[in-house]
């Protein structure tokens, strides 16, 4: 009889959805407080959006057409979205944008990955690597920190990086972004997984002995000095993001050079950031030549994008209070009364129960343990003769006698 | 060369999603001080769940397959999503639930009437009518109260009342549905209108003629019951209705027996409020038998979806501040010192943005100008000799050494 939610879908109850809000409003203000701005696009986009390489795989998309027979998608992702809204609309640059939303994408569902999903992306538009990067990492960083995350890691590689050591391994240019994309698979088929791969699709089995030296390769920017040369151009954008992490005060990162990042677009700086068993739960990159691919002028980019959906199973408790301060239980034929407390409590931005069943006394009690109400307030005649309300403290069973006034002091 | 957003679809920049985010957390406070709690569930839901006789009509859905060949669709209303989840779990009674977020429907785009829409819910389960009604009213009414909204009318109509009515205008039980259906469209045909369908569809002409004279009927309870007799359940919920309003200080309501609201699912007393030439703002009513059909108690129900499209179009502001109190700008080479300042102030719950462009001062000005920021702050190695930073007021072009405290001081 019941109808459930799709396969990857779920609902979520007050126990969860209050824990969830706080969360994302404390992501909110920290991006605010960097002073990212929000915005905000459809959920439903023209499939076309997508068609432009790099994006999300096509398989991995919910397509459907409108009556009018456009070809549409669920955004798997929102930075074409952004990328078309930049193009659209003549704005002063820098940008730095927010969206907090959801996306939607066709993959197996596991923990704390769901077919849809709220992400919390933070985006730099017009700004040179690694400046932007480095404010990126800082806010995402400080997010964490105050969602009260403690053991996470800021992995950071260079697209610019991994193309040079792929080219002194001997891999041709055209097969560099495949190379890349079986690289990127380490995590889920392993190094065995990735070895086969790389020799399937042609490239050599000395070259493959050379990535794996390199993509092993994890630490601080001087343990990966030591072990191979850096480009000079490549090096002097990670010594500057080296000093930038210094000035923002961020310790916690390592360079990996098995990071890849999964989309294709990415040109520079890659990160990521792991917590726990979960493993990722932020990523990001730079990616300079993707506006122009929209229509809008070459401009320089860089965005975050946060896993709310792991962040939150990270941090959620058990237990959550409900939202409102107290219940009021009107007794009797006090309801215009019990009404009329309320509202002057609301007034004064105390957030109030009423209980309006109309019910025993006994039940309403019981109603108020159940859902966990620290306080309830009785409205009976007797009280209300002497202009008094009867607080009720659920937890001791004490009950004392007030004016509104008091009340308002006690539950603002 | 752009892809542009799907008909129906908008993209919102911040100087419009700052405003409409502050309207969002406006309601939101509102709906938790009056006790509601927030839930959530998926966006895309089976196709299945609105089979059910009621709901939104089949044609304005976006339906879609996943890859498996399930049918899906995107949810055009929230209640049925509700009613799974009540029905799905065993929960203290009542209920009282909030949920801001977007649904979709297939309907051709007006002003505030998009394909993607965000809707503020808010039900209450397992309290009678009219107790839940006035709460719900109550609280829409607040709402609207705080958003500045001032020229609002709350509309108010019973279904049990218009099927009564229609039973003593001759119209046969099995034809009350569609004949409200077309009643319903009173607003897009016109009178001339639901004349000529309510004939067509086989209702005589004798019971046409005493459907008008009720359906113009407009205006307190006194005056409806002046003109036409109310059977005594009705009445006594009505009068109730009345007691209640009254006890929470609502004067801005009337009584409007054209008013059907669409959905067939409601059962009872249904309400909308309209404002200005927008019309509709608001609506709801009481759905007491839907929870059933879900497979869960017979639970009594009811709920109010305020059209955040609209409300916001009736509340926005052409100009808006930039979210952050100041931008930095580094002079010459002080950028780490910049990025310290920053993290102080944010530290301090300040927001602040930073410009990373490394370009000239003028550069930096127009940029603080043109995006209305109040202050800059410049950081350069003279005033940092001596501790102090130099801030600019972008209004009056006056600037004043402070320290950091003295920042922090002006700022928060």
């Amino acid at each position: 009889m019941l109808v459930k939610p799709p396969r990857g879908t779920r609902d979520w109850l007050p126990v969860d959805q209050i824990q969830r809000q706080k969360a994302l409003r404390t992501i909110q203000n920290v991006f605010e407080r960097f002073g990212f701005e929000p915005w905000e696009g459809p959920a439903i986009e023209r499939a076309q959006l997508y068609a432009k390489k790099g994006s999300v795989e096509q398989k991995l998309m919910y397509r459907f057409k409108d009556l009018a027979g456009r070809q549409l998608v669920l955004r798997p992702e929102k930075t074409p979205t952004l990328a078309r809204i930049i193009a659209s609309n003549p704005l002063p640059k820098p940008i730095k944008w927010y969206n907090i939303g959801k996306s939607w994408r066709y993959e197996r569902p596991q923990a704390g990955r769901y077919r849809e999903f709220v992400q919390c992306d933070i985006d730099i538009i017009g700004v040179k690597e690694p400046y932007a990067d480095a404010e990126l990492l800082a806010c995402a960083h400080t997010v964490l920190n105050e969602l009260g995350l403690k053991n996470f890691t800021i992995k950071i590689n260079s697209r610019a990086l991994a193309n040079q050591l792929l080219e002194d391994a001997g891999v041709a240019a055209r097969k560099r972004a495949f190379a890349l994309r079986i690289i990127d698979k380490l995590d889920k088929i392993g190094k065995d997984g990735v070895k086969k791969e790389l020799l399937q699709r042609g490239i050599s089995a000395e070259s493959v002995n050379e990535i794996f030296t390199f993509i092993d390769l994890k630490g601080r920017l001087e343990k990966i000095e030591r072990e191979i040369t850096i480009d000079p151009d490549v090096k002097a954008i990670l010594d500057k993001l080296v000093q930038l992490l210094d000035a923002y005060k961020i310790p916690n990162y390592i360079f990996d050079l098995s990071l890849v990042r999964g989309l294709d677009y990415y040109t520079g700086l890659v990160y990521e950031i792991v917590a726990g068993d979960f493993g990722s739960i932020a990523g990001g990159g730079r990616y300079d030549n993707l506006l122009k691919k929209y229509g809008a002028e070459d401009l320089p980019a860089a965005g975050i994008a946060l896993g709310f959906e792991r962040i939150y199973l990270l941090i959620k408790k058990e237990d959550v209070q409900p939202i409102a301060r107290a219940l009021i239980v009107p007794i009797g034929q006090t309801l215009p009364e019990a009404i009329e407390l309320a509202c002057t409590l609301r007034t004064y931005g105390i957030p109030i129960d009423i209980d309006l069943s109309r019910r025993r006394l006994s039940k309403s009690l019981n109603y108020a343990n159940k859902r966990r109400f620290e306080y309830v307030i009785l409205v009976g005649k007797e009280e209300l003769a002497k202009r008094k309300f009867r607080l009720r403290n659920m937890k001791s069973g004490q009950e004392s006698l007030h004016t509104i006034k008091q009340l308002i002091k006690i539950l603002a």
